[in-house]
Formats: C-alpha cells, structure tokens, sequence
C-alpha cells in the first residue's frame, strides 16, 4: 500500500510561475496609489440605465431557471460583427462567460498535449495562464511596437517546419504594446495562415474602440476558415457580467459547446438577457461614440503625460486598447523599481517582463505597461508626475 | 509543407459520444409535452425579493466593475457549511460560476493525463463532460439502490492496487439514482481515502435540501484533507446567477484559483453580490424550510404516481435531490421507448443509460430517471398516467 501524506495534484500546478508584480496589484489598489496597473474600464462610462433594464429583465420568471442559449444575444452579436465587416450566422456564434472563456475553451478544442502553440514574446497574461494547464510548447515571434505582430516571422517559422496549433494574436489594442496590427500584415498573415494550415485564435476585447478613425477589420473579416475569433462585452458594457462570444466554423463551434457545457453548463441566463436587453435599449452609435471619446481624451492625456515626464524614453501610440508599453532610456529595471513606486512613490504599473513568454527577461527589463482607461485625466497627469519622481530618485 | 483542408482539432472531440437522449430533450422542454427530463428548480420557489435585492446591488457602482472574490460571500459560506457541520475557513473557499465549474476546475487541478479516476457505474452527466477532455481512465464501483456507493467495491479496487487520483461521488440527493449514502458508509468511505491516500470529489448541490428529517453531514464534516466539497447555489437561490463554491485544502484552493482565473478570470461580480445581498436578506431558515417542504410534496406525488402507474416497477426512495430512478419490470428498452413517449404518449423522461459510464448498457436499458422538482403535483399526476399508457401501448 502506498501511503502518501496530502492530495496528489497534477504536474502543472508545479509550474506556475510566482509573480511579485500579481502580488503588487493587490498593494496596488488600496490607499492613495494611483494605479496603472490593471485594465479597468473607466466606471464614469458605464451604462447608467443598466439599473432600469435590469428590472425589466427580472420581471420575467425565466431570468432565473437555467436557459438555452439566448438566440436574441446571438442574433445581435451578428449585427455587432457586421459593424466590423464580419459576416457570420448565429450557427457560428458562442456565447461565453467573457473572453477569457472564450480563449480557455478554443485552447480546449485545438490544443492536444505535446502540441506546438505560436505567440507573441509579450503577450496577454490571461492567455498564459490558460495555457499552463496544456503540456504544450509556446513558440514565440517579435512584435514590432509600430506595426505589430512580425509576420514574416511567423512565416519564417512555418517555412522551417513549425507546425503550431494555433496562433495567438491581439491585432487591435494590442495587450500589453498598445498597438494595432496594419492592415498589410493582416492580409498577409491570414494568407500564411491559410497556406500552412494554421489556425488563428484573434483576441479582440478592444475591436470596438478606436481613437483615430475606424479600426482595421479584424482578422476574422478576412478569413472563415482558419480564424476563431474571441469578442467582449465587458468594454462595451460592463466587465461585471461576464458575457462575451466567439466566431467560429460551425463544426468548430460544436465542440466549443460541448467545452462549454463541461466548463460551466452555460452563462449566466442573467447576465445573457441584461447584454441583450441592454443592446435593445440603447443607441449603440452614441454609446461607442461616447466610449471612444472618453477613452481618448485618457489616452492622449497619458501620451501628454509621457512627453512631460519621461522625454527620453521611448512609447507605443495606441489607436486602440487600454495600453501604452513604455521602454525607459535608463538601464532601471522596472521589476525593481516597483515596490519603491508603489511604497513611496505612491504609483504603479506593470512591469514589461510580467507579459514575457516563458518568464525569460531581456531587454524588456526596462519596460513597463501603462493602463489609461481607469483613471481621469486629473489622476493620469499627477501619477505620471509621481513616476517621474521615482524614475529621478533611481537614477541620482 | 502539409497542406490541411479545415482546423485540425484535439483528439478528444472525435471521442465524444453522440446522445439522442440530449436532443430529445430540446424536444421534451417545448409544447404540452409534460417533461420529467432536467433537473430544473421549480419556478414558484423562485425568491419573490430578489427584484428588491438587485435594486440595491446595481445602486453600487462596483457592481458593474471587475472586482476582487466578495469576501463577505466568502464568510456567508462558511456559515452555511457550519450548518451542515463542516468546519472550514474563508482561506478554503473558492468562489466558482456554479458547481459545474466546481467540477472542472478540481479536475484540472488533480486529474493527470493518463491517470486513473473512480466514479459509480451511473453518474452525473456533467462529470462525465467534464472528464472527456482528460484522456483519464475512467473505473466504475456500483450503488446500490439504497446504500448508495458500494464502498466495499472501492476497498477491493484500491485494495488490488488501482490508485485513482480522485474518486467522484453524489453522497446526497445522487443523481440520477435518487439515493442517500448511509452515515456508515460515508464514515467508512472516509477512512479507505485517507488510508490510500485517494482524493474524494464530494458533489453537494442538493445537500441543503431534505425530505426526511436532517440529512446525513457531506464527507467534508468527517474529513479535512482529502475532501473536495462541490456546492451550489442554483438550488438554493437560482440557476440563472451561476454561483457556487468548493472547500478545498488552504494548499488546493491557491491552484483552483490559478485555473480559475485561467478559465474565467471570476465569477461575475453582479451574480456574487446578488448572492451576497440575498443571504443577508433572507431568513433562511425559513427559505429551507419552504423549498423542503416544496420539493417534498412533489418527491410524494411521484412515489404516488408511481405506485398508482407502475406497480411492477422498481424504484429509489430519494430523501434528498431532485430524482428518482425506476427500473421497469417488463423488458422495455426505454432508450428505444423514448421516441413514441414523446410523440405520442407527450411525456418524457431519461433512459438510464445515458447516465452509464463509457456508455455502455447493461440491465440498465429497462430504467429511466424521473425529475420531480419541476412540475406540480398535478401535473406529475398527469405525466405518470402518460408514462403508464406509453408502457402499457408497448406491453400489448
């Protein structure tokens, strides 16, 4: 008889890597800390009449019993994509307790253990971690901070034999850099994508904000075949409800329900007719038109603020997203300079090498991520003034 | 280079056994059909102030935001465990969207590939979804129709030497078997986990409702370190807020929170305060004493019914949960009565084997599982004389 003292748990519970800087946000968030660390959206820009909707939505008993899956919410998500050039039917379409979800179950669907997935070096953290619990190897490529994802890389990678299951990409707001995909290295990589037989899982949280024009088409625009496609109501609405999509073939999209329904049976019947009912009542074009205000007049008070304060390091010019990435002239490592910004210096961020695959550190030592979506242009100008400060105590 | 056709996927979605049953039961939920399929909370005991409760919540605007787990629901939980004699701390409390979600994140976090894991002979649906992304050999011990689990069947298997990472059990309420586990088979249930050293899986959505007196304590109570509880809300409040919870090991509970946050990033914040709010609402003595009285009058309808229709039968007698399982005396196959139930006897249930592990059909084939928790005494009433004019039309 073996006996052995605790629960036996499987191997990659043994693999997660600690983050001091995870353990930071938490410091990060309480007290008189201006923090930059997390991408909340701005609570000034929820929806104010969310509270009239759901009462109407809870006067119908059914809101309450489990439910298929809202055919209304679906039908509207179909609108939603054809807003972004995307023609889809409601047979192609999965709703899903938010896009993390809508990632962990493609990752469930395509992924096989001992299996190659392809990324970017810097890429969304929630994407790695989903991946841990898959025996699988990342494959990385560079991401260029004016132009995007490096798609010859990539080509250069598949031409050599790689064989990824997937390839994993934000093209627009691109979390952690800040940037958007051009539209030339879309065309381009959906064409790669398509020649060797990869498949393209597209993370477009931020697809619907856009502070210089209209956005790029997503990928999925593009492409039918190859590219499963990940959206968010969690910006447009509010992160709060969960509820979030994706765009797949629909063969695909059967096995994502059988996924689902072994995840968590559904999304909250509750959460699916608010979305719903909400999209019903509201003008979507003043709605987004007021996001997109709102988020760029942050977005340009931290650009303002870096030209300010930091003038001789180098940053992303986000058209999209919650992000900027910034790389300081100075050798400071900005994973050691966190706990003294935070504790004196009363501000936070992210430290760059915290979105590193795999953990390994280069030159991205002396990156950060600025989020600008939470706070008010007021906060936004007096953190990056409290940065500035730490950044000078290092260097003298 | 390999040119493929369409996205290649996981091995595991070509292994997914196909269930006409499933599809019945879109069927069985439409019409005049009198449906004893799903397990669905009855409608009427619903929360009337749940309207109220919402109001209140969505005036905060933190409602709406991503948000830290609500430890305030955390400390509510912990005094609901209390109730059923577990003793367990906030620290040993994971927040999940529903049990369901329970079920797959402890799988993920002890289930290896290629590893063995135990259940009973007929188990819940669900757990078999879940399982079918692990390539994990599934062993099966038989439940007796009013013991429950065979506990000395688990003492032989671990006994010649098989080491399952968990064993998953239904001790209250089992569905689909409708049994309790007796206070001396869950002691000595206990007691072989610890001395092999075998995880117990304890699936509890039913634990708070009773038909009979006070239920036995869940396997939580009687151990510490190798119980995983599983409970649920949906039963309690509504399904429709996806919320529930595990208790786990201080230890465990930190790897559930990173595949949770993988898997979803949280529960939503809104179905967690909606929780919240109503706990602190509601007298809940009360509400138990309402939905166990409820769901009683129902579970004796159906025994009636059953007496009055199907006097040649067997069937369990189910303390707790919302099922009863019935095994006909006449060699019908009731997968392939299950048809001309529906189309024309208007009632319907599901076949036993649907609910046979690896499905394979045994005897099984002449049994059926009956939900009670849906419909009126009346139409329980009703549907039973269907179901007796099905079999009689098959007898002759």
């Amino acid at each position: 008889m073996i006996h052995t003292d605790s629960l036996r748990l499987a191997d990659w519970t043994t693999r997660g890597r600690s983050s001091a800087g995870q353990d930071l946000m938490a410091v990060a968030t309480s007290g008189d800390v201006i923090s930059f660390c997390l991408g909340l959206p701005a609570p000034e820009l929820f929806p104010s009449d969310l509270r009239r909707v759901a009462r109407s939505v809870l006067d119908q008993p059914s809101a309450l019993q489990y439910g298929v899956p809202c055919e209304r919410l679906k039908s509207q998500v179909v609108s939603l994509m054809a807003r972004r050039g995307v023609r889809c039917t409601e047979e192609e379409i999965l709703i899903t307790s938010g896009a993390q979800q809508g990632i962990s179950l493609a990752l469930t669907v395509l992924v096989e253990r001992g299996s190659e997935v392809l990324c970017e070096e810097h890429t969304y953290f929630g994407f790695q971690q989903a991946m841990q619990s898959f025996d699988a190897e990342l494959l990385t490529v560079p991401t260029d901070l004016s132009e995007g994802l490096d798609v010859e890389a990539v080509e250069r990678l598949l031409a050599r034999g790689a064989r990824p299951r997937l390839l994993y990409v934000v093209p627009t707001g691109h979390n952690p850099l800040g940037v958007n995909m051009s539209a030339g290295a879309r065309t381009r990589l959906v064409e790669i994508a398509r020649r060797y037989g990869v498949a393209i899982l597209e993370d477009d949280p931020y697809g619907f904000l856009s502070y210089d024009g209209e956005p790029e088409p997503p990928l999925r625009a593009l492409d039918e075949d190859w590219v499963i496609y990940v959206g968010s109501f969690s910006k447009l609405i509010a992160p709060s409800l969960r509820v979030g999509w994706l765009v797949a073939p629909r063969n695909v999209v059967r096995h994502l329900g059988v996924a689902k329904a072994a995840a968590d049976i559904e999304t909250a019947t509750l959460g699916q007719r608010l979305v719903s009912a909400y999209l019903d009542a509201v003008d979507l074009d003043a709605r987004l038109s007021l996001l997109r205000g709102g988020y760029r007049v942050r977005r340009d008070a931290m650009l303002g603020a870096l030209c300010d304060n930091l003038p001789g390091a180098r940053w992303s010019h986000p058209s999209g997203g919650f992000f900027v990435w910034v790389e300081l002239q100075d050798s400071i490592d900005t994973a050691e300079m966190l706990p003294a910004a935070v504790r004196e210096g009363r501000v936070a961020y992210v430290p760059g090498s915290e979105f590193r695959v795999g953990g390994a550190r280069g030159r991205d030592c002396r990156s950060l991520r600025l989020c600008f979506s939470t706070n008010t242009p007021g906060q936004i100008a007096e953190g990056m003034v409290r940065l500035r400060h730490v950044v000078e105590r290092l260097r003298h």
